[in-house]
């Protein structure tokens, strides 16, 4: 990684309405924009609610859909890069998918990554999901060159899994864009505790991105957009309010915590083997 | 895992005397034996205090030797397992280990796990310590059977390491012993944040244990040992004063935790793979 980058995270209550979202989106990029971001980062399903029923109903081909088209345009006017949190695809075959998409400055996708874990849980308190009766899983990890670093992209429950993020970590990976949807069960319990576990493990930025659904809705997003850096700290936290902020990601820091703490160096690769199968 | 599990956990002021901290720890083990424990966990390096330039003072072999000797005789006595910590060992070659040993309340040794991860740190505040310049590191990971469950057993710098939870976690763990002795900075920073985030991804119980060092020693350990669970709720913490505690580990939560979040099935093996190269 050559040099800071400045990342903009985006909070705000995603409606059942997709013009609306648009607009409320478009308004919080110009505000990243001046706050100085390179990239911004917007939640998972930005465009839709985060209730299974609605998926299909808000499905799109990607790159060819009414949303993608926007997120290339906003990237283009604002000059800016874009994770576009992700949105449900359908692909010609008619599968759908949880993908995370990512735009440079000029408009053009770089990359889609769909979710590698899908979310299917019974918690305690009443909170069932079950992604994989509607959704088929990504097959790839994502990690590419933007912005003279290496940014992986990984969507929600694929934070759950060590095995992803290291693989991210050992191919280089920087700084992970996250974007997610916890709720009230999982997101006091597990949501920061996972961001934070993760960055420091593998002594990367990490930012969780998450929308927050209107009082009636039947999933409650649990909001709390942070960036987390590589020892552990939180240097932007959004609450559950809507809002938006500009972090660095900054190499000398990632390089001065890898000095002190050389974690990727230390492990044990004579006693255990973990490797990428397909890429 | 059979039948609920009763725990002790043990903190104290490690001295540098081996006869004072023994008999700290005899009347430990026997308050924890009076709350019901079946099992004891001792901290690292339960006899001498966490100073590089004492281990090799402290060391001795395994099981032959006067620690080892205790170590037995407490656990037939008190008809209790016992985690004796760690203790520096010395080998027949004159290789120093940081080994955790596990008695069965017969005072059979059943296991000895050396310490894999050595801990290597310069962390930001001046904490410094490298445990390579003088120790060797373990060989295999220990999961084996007592009290009906399966029982990891892993030494503080280990719990860094996301691959060697997951593999102990395959090898069937219900809950791991780590005798551990975290600092004033990683302390904060990381501990329970390690703890629980182990815990939480694997699905599974794990105890920290850790001493408190003397106001004037070069290292401070932090002390804060505490039982999680594995949904990574703590039901003990000991703060940073002596004291014990004993908790259960109970195998209707692990059942109930996996049915609801099912992560160690749903790891994608068609994608990545983990494995252990020696055993």
């Amino acid at each position: 990684m050559e040099r800071k980058v400045k990342v903009g995270l985006i909070q705000y209550q995603i409606k059942p309405d997709w013009a609306e979202n648009v607009a409320k989106v478009e308004k919080l990029l110009e505000l990243v924009k001046d706050g100085g971001a390179d990239l911004a980062i917007l939640p998972e399903m930005f465009i839709c609610p985060y209730e299974l029923d609605l998926f299909p109903r808000f499905a799109e081909p990607i790159p060819n859909g009414r949303t993608c088209e926007i997120l290339s345009g906003w990237a283009a006017n604002l000059n800016l890069h874009i994770v576009g949190g992700s949105l449900p695809e359908r692909d010609e075959r008619g599968n759908l998918y949880n993908t995370a998409t990512l735009w440079d400055n000029q408009g053009n996708l770089l990359a889609a990554h769909r979710k590698i874990h899908l979310f299917d849980v019974d918690l305690p308190g009443g909170v069932s999901f079950h992604e994989s009766a509607l959704l088929t899983p990504g097959q790839k990890i994502t990690v590419l060159e933007i912005l003279g670093m290496r940014l992986g992209i990984a969507v929600c429950y694929d934070i759950r899994f060590p095995e992803l993020f290291r693989l991210m970590a050992l191919a280089g990976a920087d700084f992970v864009a996250l974007p997610g949807a916890f709720n009230n069960v999982s997101g006091p319990a597990h949501w920061e505790l996972s961001l934070r576990g993760r960055a420091v493990e593998n002594t990367i930025y990490i930012a969780g991105v998450s929308g927050l659904a209107p009082p009636d809705s039947s999933y409650q997003s649990w909001g709390h957009s942070m960036m987390v850096d590589p020892f552990g700290q939180v240097p932007l936290h959004l609450g559950q309010t809507e809002g938006f902020g500009v972090v660095e990601v900054d190499p000398e820091r990632i390089k001065d915590i890898r000095a002190r703490l050389p974690l990727l160096k230390q492990r044990r690769v004579d006693l255990y083997d973990l490797r990428l199968l397909k890429s």
